[in-house]
């Protein structure tokens, strides 16, 4: 069992009705392979970082046992930092500035130790990108992949290639229904099915999620949140604590994968409950059973 | 164990993308009443008709063991008529034309027979109606009412007072957040309950729903359907199942009243599969009890 994470990592600003958080750490690497990290370690990352990433960030990837092997360091550019506004309820979000920095010529090179990784995690960057990973791994046990409508709008062929060497896609409704031109999410998934991912995952935000695996279908619930106080990572950190899970488990079945959406949904309604990553530093073992657990309860119930 | 139900009976005109249908049978106290009819005979209906209600309606209504004692026929008057255009998504409706005829001096009168039922449910009507029909009944063990934007608008003093006398509510989400001034659902709950309903189910549609029950929260998956045919009484439907499984059983425990939640949304996924009543009208316990299964299969999970 051996995790391989790519995707962005990032110093984002960011601004929700609760307040403003600013060059904090972000990217989609950043939330997965620490979402990940309670599951499985060390997590491999392969991604790219500029001169300003602060030093205490990367010992704090250390700490969680994050293998920085692949994470190029450029001594000459800065982060990739986005800057988003959230609107009052937080729905939808504007990007104010996105500065692709040393991001915008990001090269992923798999390091040799690295490239027997049995699973491999996608993150949310440029599909041809997750293809160059992807073919500098040797046979991985499974393939998840997370995408977002700015490829699905402007990439579609390259997403369309890279979805063919995918086991897991991940995405949102919203994008569900953009990339099968479906508005209805069970004929949705058939269309997306057809493009490759043998199992899919639609993410319905604070109505849970839908994973379609083969001609089953689960519905996982969603936790109830009084207040969410920063969506940024939220999909991330589902991708990462649903492949850590799988990675930990080495068990591709349905059973185990329905756990591992709920774990996936427990780490993600964990990181929406502060700014950043900042609720994901230094979660226990203990709360993220308990917090399973509940998920359980919730939506628990008997025949007569 | 005795059930009482009173709202509207009507004859629909409905359009959707899939088709029209012209003075079809509707109205909330029917579909409460036939829903609730697959769980509990006889069920006693308060309403009002007039002169052109078709006798074919009346004799299956009949055949489902509705009692019509409280059933006004109105000899110089028309049934309430109701056309209505569904959008492309089925996710709104046009109120084309809206014919009270019989239903706009409705007075409701709850026959001697009825007065002692134990288990109320007031269907979506004026809430000075629904308050008229409790005063008229003795000491109910459990009082059910559905409402509607239109009421939380225009008549919410009204709908407010009914309450105090509500033990479970039921509406959808947008109505919740309206009623509540609360965008997050789980604190629109608590606002609610505030007003006097300790139990509130809150339907979100094509997401499922939500029971509340004192502390206790219990998600509720929708079932997965390919595609909707005519949303009409869907809230009727779940209404009828809901409260039809309570009389039944005479259990108001937490864990039975989840039971009653899946099965209002078996008995209301039924009720969208064809136009105005047509799929609910020879439904067999198998099939309601197999669909039961199927909302427990497509939310289960174990933990490891």
């Amino acid at each position: 069992m051996s995790l391989l994470v790519v995707g962005s990592l990032a110093l984002d600003t960011i601004e929700t009705p609760f307040g403003k958080a600013e060059r904090t750490l972000g990217g989609s690497a950043t939330f997965i392979s620490v979402a990940a990290s309670y599951f499985i370690q060390p997590v491999r990352l392969v991604g790219v970082v500029g001169y300003d990433f602060p030093k205490k960030e990367l010992d704090f990837l250390r700490e969680k046992e994050i293998d920085l092997e692949g994470l190029q360091i450029k001594e000459d550019e800065k982060t990739f930092h986005w800057h988003g506004k959230y609107s009052f309820d937080l729905n939808t979000r504007d990007s104010i500035t996105t500065e692709l920095n040393a991001f915008a010529n990001f090269d992923p090179v798999v390091p040799d130790p690295f490239k027997k990784s049995t699973y491999v995690c996608l993150g949310n960057i440029n599909p041809v990108l997750q293809k160059k990973v992807l073919l500098q791994v040797e046979k991985p046990k499974l393939v998840v992949a997370d995408t977002m409508n700015f490829w699905i709008g402007g990439m579609l062929n390259e997403l369309l290639d890279v979805l063919k060497y995918v086991d897991v896609l991940i995405i949102n409704d919203s994008e569900a229904r953009e990339m099968s031109h479906e508005a209805n999410l069970i004929r949705a998934a058939k269309v997306i099915e057809s493009f490759g991912p043998r199992i899919l995952i639609i993410k319905k935000g604070e109505h849970g999620a839908l994973l379609f695996y083969h001609d089953d279908l689960f519905i996982a619930p969603a936790y109830p949140l009084e207040a969410i106080y920063d969506p940024t990572g939220a999909g991330d950190s589902f991708a990462g604590g649903f492949i850590g899970h799988l990675a930990r488990t080495e068990d591709l079945s349905y059973e185990n994968m329905k756990r591992a959406v709920i774990y996936g949904s427990t780490i993600a309604s964990f990181a929406v409950e502060s700014f950043s990553l900042d609720r994901m530093r230094d979660l226990s073992t203990f709360e993220i059973k308990d917090r399973f657990n509940e998920f359980k309860r919730l939506s628990e119930f008997t025949s007569i």
